[in-house]
């Protein structure tokens, strides 16, 4: 079981006055991303990415970004994902993750390097980044699917409560899943928010229950375009965050159909885009 | 002036009530950063990098990025930084730079590509990596200097006060340099932790400012890897956070020298490396 939490000697102050104590803080360590592609007599490997995460639910996360990203879009296309034992280094053994990806996957390394590089080439502008996304993604489907105020204002302090790392730490941003009752479906936390949210994708993928078309994300933080981005990639017609929301997840929020919801806390909250999925 | 916040038609649900609202929200907008490089007669241009930002300070944003990057040493390696005008799209004038490096720096796109996507190509882990940035960063010079709790304990009002776009929008990281005396000298907000500092840094090195061995930096939420490794690459002696350090944070903190500080709130705050610097 990989380590997520790593003890650690403090200075405590306190006013005029200071302890030594123990405390825990959240492990933060990269991981490497390398994709296997082709045919068999000719496979080849590409380092995708490396990300700084908190270790724990690494196929999770390798399988929601490669899904969020376009790569894959079923985790039949995946073969396998395993650490790469053959890195020499002992300390890397859970630091690098291969992914397999089937044979019949068209898979062209030169076309995902220009995209990550160039990834809105002409005319960068909060326009052109939507219009990309609309190319992979599509709309959330709007099925009449709704929820009551009152179980929105649940949903924080039941994400709250599964933070079992935070608890400890301090350190984490948590994302949860949930049914339309508020009822916790799945959870997910790390040191950076994407991350969490992968984990969260990827989790649903290998269980193939995406797209996530009834359910409700939780996120114990802000909302970017990034994080709305790939909630729509799994389908899923509700965000309510904690934080504030920027511009332009609002923009893409309404462009997609997606009902966004910020300042989620105490007695309240603000509903930015998909008014019609709130009922009292 | 670039925009950095949008007004927005919100629904406020406050217990059973709710009411339409106007409010405003944080802008976020993609810049790309594109590098003019080589002899005059075969000048060369790269894109970059992408990054999701806070419009404003755009020039101070790619020069600290760049300068963290290793790409340039001294703001007197840049020739110019200006809005790329010829981009067509009209909407993109203000979210495409382009920094023309001397024609005397050496710089090869190969390098900082392969860096960029296998920037711990071999074993990676928390070691490789510290040992990857102490190729190109230096310790933090102990020059003695320190600071007192009471003075810790009053940077975040200060920081707070100035954050001017949060207070509206709720949305924003902010980044401030402090004197020993607990004077602010220099402050950002952005959409994105990092790109704050990259401002803050970025201004520092044009008024040529670096190393700002003898200040304090404050940040407004969490402590990654990341942000450490800018900051002793701007030769910050001190970090302080209102948020939780991750494990890597205080391990490179504590291998370059740096005080770090975190959980800096109300009365208390939490000491993880370089206690020698904080005195009563």
């Amino acid at each position: 079981m990989a380590e997520r939490v790593d003890p650690v000697k403090i200075k405590r102050v306190l006013g005029d006055g200071n302890s030594s104590e123990n405390d825990l803080v959240v492990v933060e360590e990269p991981l490497e991303i390398r994709i296997g592609y082709g045919r068999e007599s000719e496979r080849e490997q590409i380092v995708l990415s490396v990300t700084m995460r908190t270790p724990g639910d690494d196929e999770h996360l390798c399988l929601g970004f490669i899904y969020s990203e376009g790569i894959i879009s079923s985790a039949k296309e995946v073969l396998s994902a395993k650490y790469c034992s053959n890195v020499g280094e002992e300390d890397g053994g859970e630091n690098v993750m291969r992914v397999e990806l089937s044979q019949e996957l068209h898979f062209n390394p030169d076309d995902f390097q220009r995209n990550f590089y160039m990834n809105s080439s002409c005319g960068v502008c909060g326009k052109a980044s939507i219009e990309q996304v609309m190319q992979t993604c599509h709309p959330v489907a709007d099925t009449g699917l709704n929820i009551s105020t009152k179980i929105i204002l649940s949903l924080p302090k039941v994400l709250e409560a599964t933070q079992d790392v935070f608890k400890h730490t301090g350190g984490l941003h948590a994302c949860g899943l949930f049914n339309t009752t508020g009822e916790l479906m799945l959870h997910k936390e790390d040191v950076g928010r994407h991350n969490a949210l992968d984990k969260l994708i990827g989790n649903l993928l290998v269980e193939d229950r995406l797209p996530a078309a009834d359910k409700i994300l939780m996120l114990s933080g802000r909302i970017s375009f990034e994080l709305v981005q790939k909630a729509v990639k799994a389908g899923i017609p509700i965000i309510a965050a904690v934080g504030a929301p920027s511009s332009l997840s609002i923009d893409l929020a309404k462009e997609y159909g997606v009902t966004l919801i910020g300042f989620l806390k105490g007695e309240g909250f603000n509903i930015y885009t998909g008014f019609q999925r709130i009922i009292e």
